[in-house]
């Protein structure tokens, strides 16, 4: 894992230093606290949502330090005084955090992330870490209904043009955990070792002569187990130039527009007519997963997704928010705290989670105990995972290992769940969620 | 204006590198071309866009080389052969690129950035391009509208938890240029020097033993000019609490919550019966354009967006597209080039770019002009502006006064827009785009 980006700690709004300040001065900074981050709902309609971000964020976390440039900014611009500069140059988080494990599959109010230090340390993490969870989550979470509506086929995230540079690596990465099998993102390549795909775009085919001469030359270059994209001009004459070229060892031919179900059909015919059963189509016009489910019984070899991918399919954030719901007194005990006032009421005190699950192994209820551990049954499985002790990171979250652990997980998880996590058609979460206190 | 990410070579699909490759080995990568990146329609019942990440992605195209780590991944993963890489490690962008300002607005077809060089140079910047330009130009249409519905009240950038961090910093830079008054995001405010503001939130009151401790904490701590939130448990109760502490110099108080208008007049009557009139009210709740419309003519100071600013108020991503349009052939003529296949044309040829304004200044027409610069009546403005030449950066377009001469721009070409591009309802672009030929 190649890390370019060391510098964390001003991913951070504003106020969460002013307060950090006011904290500080009134004498509550230390304050041992819980913070919850969760999702008060799905996205409209949303059957179940994807943890995606975790292993990134764990490693932001512990990067998260303010060295000159942060620090001068700050005195510099007066954001906080100079007891909170010292506070935080001396930074480093101390805590715990637990959590549900990346790829796991969540539900309303499921508690994805519980961070327990002091008030001061838990309060300035919050922008960051739900940067991190609502963007990933949110493309974890669509790709996860993509390649649940692909079936076997093989889907590529192919997205990177149509979101931030470094939203798009963070998209890749989360689109992999949630069953895709590779990406066209070189540098998530690089940082997270995903496999990384791609042959050539409609710009090669014009900048040659003839659509003849940029098959002739990507074929020389490539090899005949290349993807000829063939539908720059007339694409049932582009088959025909393919097949003509490349032989009956033609790797694949890709079609980026029209009707993609009719002309599935008319172009596996016509390799199959010329002898050609063994090139693969790979489609990629503007998918999203109802679109791939529409495809399910075309000729079609794999997607490519791309916008929809990137954008978390109509729903580009997760909505997690990260709350306090338990601080101690003076006396040191620890006192449930929530927001009172009207449409944004949370639930207050430190939550442990369980996914009861029937003796067949079957999902049934995402049961959420409020200061207590729910007891499991027999056949339940425990979901919270020791991700930060003491302030040391837990091995195995983070880097390469954890984005395969991820990607394990989410299928584990999406396998015990009843049927009906693959309906696309807008409902109710596949399982209730259910308080115990 | 401090860069912390200076590799971007690899925000690149692969079929970039892998097109490059067959081009070099073709021997048509040195073909002197023009790729064209616009957008073929406005997201759904826009009426203009505005061009945002043009500053900043002109400094990542500087950026834009092969180093080992690049070389050596690319290298290893057999991405591209030894004489893609040879051409790679000694990439530096050599040629034009010429574009529209940023914080100008745009309309379909809009030639918003033009790279003329080798196509070997042209492509591999496609992804980078679009990535930027994609995802910057979505927050500033949106931001755009926002501020349009605000009138002369100053909107807050505070969208940073719903997005990628690294996206967080790109739309409130983005937000900036069109009309926000200023960000919650610290690392926004350092790199562009774009102001930053935030006091406290929820977790602030529930921490200390009582709101009354919590509000004295916050003034002792950050003076009577300060916000308090007012929201946590009975706001009026709040209120009451907030003015005798503070008295009437407090700033201003937050409503995060509930009805947000009718809350404003209650706040508003409650302040000034108790000889709080100076003291502003914030509101924070979800707030998109149309909520902010919708509080016109409430007795707000001024509006805190996050969600929908950050996810481009229900178009996250422009929809630009790059496009190789011309290149040369054998004999040294550039010949215009498009895909012809159904539903995706592109208009050939290199475009220039005026907006027709009538004799009073006002804009009636994007007009386009296909390899020939179209004549200025007199009252007409040019739209294309040299940012690279000969691979070097005309000054003035990046950096902090790059976002200052954006904010600039986006102002003055708003003004002059027909006074329909305020109305937030569907409909059609405010001008319409013409070609010349």
């Amino acid at each position: 894992m190649i890390s370019i980006n060391s510098r964390t700690s001003l991913f951070t709004d504003h106020y969460e230093l002013t307060m950090l300040q006011a904290a500080l001065h009134s004498g509550r900074a230390m304050r041992p606290s819980v913070f919850e981050a969760f999702a008060r709902r799905l996205p409209d309609g949303r059957r179940y949502g994807v943890v995606g971000g975790t292993g990134r964020l764990l490693e932001g976390i512990m990067n998260f330090r303010f060295e000159e440039a942060e620090l001068d900014f700050l005195a510099t611009q007066q954001v906080v005084d100079q007891q909170t500069l010292d506070f935080l140059a001396n930074f480093r988080f101390s805590g715990n955090i637990y959590g549900y494990a990346e790829g796991e599959v969540y539900f309303p109010n499921s508690p994805i992330l519980i961070v327990e230090s002091t008030f001061a340390e838990a309060c300035i993490l919050e922008t960051y870490i739900l940067s991190v969870l609502n963007h990933d989550s949110a493309i974890a979470s669509a790709a996860s209904r993509m390649t649940a509506a692909a079936g076997g086929r093989p889907c590529i995230e192919m997205g990177s043009r149509r979101t931030h540079e470094e939203a798009a690596v963070a998209a890749a990465r989360a689109a992999v955990i949630a069953g895709f099998a590779s990406t066209s993102n070189l540098e998530a390549g690089l940082r997270y070792g995903v496999p990384t795909v791609g042959t050539a775009a409609h710009s090669f085919t014009l900048l040659h002569d003839s659509e003849r001469e940029a098959f002739q030359a990507q074929l020389a270059s490539q090899g005949v187990g290349t993807t000829l994209l063939v539908d720059t001009y007339d694409v049932n004459e582009a088959v025909r130039t393919a097949v003509e070229l490349a032989g009956p060892e033609l790797g694949a031919v890709r079609l980026d527009s029209g009707d993609l179900i009719a002309q599935a059909h008319e172009v596996r015919a016509l390799l199959d007519s010329l002898g050609n059963e063994n090139t693969r189509i790979v489609v990629t016009s503007d998918l999203d997963e109802y679109a791939i489910a529409a495809l399910a019984a075309a000729p079609v070899d794999s997607y490519g997704v791309g916008t929809s991918l990137v954008t978390g399919s109509g729903a580009p954030t997760a909505g997690m928010v990260y709350k306090l719901v338990s601080r101690a007194n003076d006396e040191g005990d620890f006192v449930s705290v929530a927001k009172a006032a009207k449409n944004k009421t949370s639930v207050g005190g430190r939550k442990y989670a369980l996914r009861r699950r029937s003796p067949e192994g079957r999902a049934v209820q995402e049961l959420i105990g409020i200061g207590h551990r729910p007891q499991d049954d027999g056949d339940d499985r425990a979901l919270m995972n020791d991700f930060v002790v003491n302030g040391v990171l837990v091995d195995g979250w983070t880097g390469n290992a954890g984005v395969q652990r991820a990607t394990a997980r989410h299928q584990a998880s999406t396998a015990e769940l009843p049927s009906s996590w693959r309906r696309l058609q807008k409902g109710e979460p596949v399982i209730p969620t259910e308080y115990e206190s």
